[in-house]
């Protein structure tokens, strides 16, 4: 088993916030992330996959391949765009890099699964100082 | 002479727009980055101060000083902002990196001056692969 | 479940030695690194937390309370210090980062377990080209 | 059991192919990465071990040891080489990072083991955007 | 004026070395960097342009147009290449980051005035630990 | 004329103060970095030559001689040591950046130019926040 990780980029905003919580609450529990007029970040993303290699091509998965997937099913997506209101796949969630990462498992799990090998980690960091990572 | 920079960083949402363009042309000249619903970055400045070395304290100027003027004028009016509609000095500004690195300029430059250097150089990296520098 | 790492960083000096050995073999099993006038390092800390998703928040763990804990256990006790002869809880042991590691994980293992999450890791980055891992 | 990681780097040229394929059949799966003329990365190594500290020495494993190992046995076969021409112990095999962390490993493991440690994990960086991870 | 500073990166093999001198002059001189067999770098460029502020669209240079010369004169003739026989303008060239360096600038010069502004530097960086600036 | 920049590193211990001075105004003028037991630093130095291209061999300078110098003049006397009582050259000096960049410069300048290339510039990172320039 060997595991293989692609990274990409995306820019985006976003705010921490729940609707149905009243400004103060908001604020006092996400601060400045709460902002209503929103601020925003330089995403990395890191896909790691793993997998037998295959010993016709020396791969676990061509990146060409990786990279088409990663990019229409999420850069595509969420670069450049609003991640609480834009995002048909985080609709709805509170938009921390916890439910972000959560919500990118969700639409890659299946993609990857198509080329025989297996999603093994997501990855965001959303600044240099913090970064999640889900398993599944 | 010698040269000191300090570095900061601010996270904030903006667009690339004219209010006095149609969103056809916004699209056309700014591409995704004119999105209507905004997107954001992680913004990293660079602050270069330039001066006769201090023979008392050895220094161009006091580290603490310059970080805390930096973060007085800056990085508390932008960080967890939008730079289009809550920043005063960048009011009715296209907000690309470059005006943004003069906005900045142009606060910073009469505050270092009270303390016996002289601002040299603000840069903006915007993502890994843009930054724009300005020297007045 | 779900990981989170927030990084933090300190400057501190240490030396690795033994006071029941020679200098002489000091400098045979650590060289330089024994020096007894010190050197230092800008070391790198990341605490990775890992816990189900808090739904009503949509966190681990908030990150500015993860933040103040590492502040207050660790970073006022080893920033701009000196391993070796200020930090209690590192008292007798020999300075390496494989003991500096445990000992920031012992600190920090409780104080993060009141918060409903566990401590998953202590990596701490000496230098560009080592770090260690610690899971407990 | 606590983990010790050291970098190391390299610079190499290598191609993408298979010898029994023909030049479209190699364009075609390895694309660019397939030139005849050979290309090139600075790669970047990661070795970790584990294993239980040695309370004489507070180390896993001495760094200067380990480093030593790496040089020897990796980075003076490797750096400034051809990877699929040059190297003995990756002859005939496809050249993708996949098959040089294999490789890499096969040619640590006993060496490390000499020293009362197990080797973990190694990690070849072969671009900012994607590396491989291979824990035997 | 102002800078505006775009990164692109390349990924090639090069050697070190005079057809018109021996192995053991070429070794002498230029070392490992003269293997007969190749070696590779991650190459990283940054393309400095500088001008007055356009008014009309907040920019000196828009980005996707210099991000689309730089990769189509530069980037595309190469990434995955080899420097020494693969690129018409390095033909016959000691292949050192400075003739590098001075290369790209001359075909970039000309690209870059027909668009308002001027060709400040080409930086290159060959290694994390070396890089070449050409300022014409 | 064309400029070449070599990076090399130490880690080194030092504290900015003033024999002169009272520890309270060490304290005030200083802060922590007064710290009477020492901290220290991972410092990044970067050392700029200019100079015509050598058309012989296609060089400012040779990387490997340009290496040897810095490391014989300045790494082989700073690196794992204590800046502020361990360095012949920096002797009766306030520790700052500012005034090692100074220093390295007087060390450095005589030797480059028996190579037929100036010195430019001295560059000290201390830490990831902070670093100076140092021009002659």
């Amino acid at each position: 088993m060997i595991f293989l990780t692609r990274r990409e980029r995306f820019n985006a905003a976003h705010r921490l916030f729940r609707a149905d919580w009243s400004d103060e609450k908001n604020m006092d529990v996400f601060g400045k992330c709460s902002n209503p007029n929103w601020h925003g970040h330089n995403y990395v993303l890191y896909v790691t996959v793993k997998g037998e290699l295959n010993p016709e091509f020396g791969f676990v998965i061509n990146l060409k391949i990786l990279s088409k997937i990663i990019n229409k099913r999420i850069i595509e997506k969420l670069d450049h765009k609003n991640l609480n209101t834009e995002v048909d796949f985080l609709k709805g969630k509170i938009m921390s890099t916890e439910n972000l990462a959560i919500g990118i498992w969700e639409q890659l799990m299946p993609e990857i699964q198509r080329y025989g090998c297996q999603l093994h980690c997501v990855k965001i960091q959303e600044t240099e100082n913090n970064f999640v990572e889900y398993f599944g």
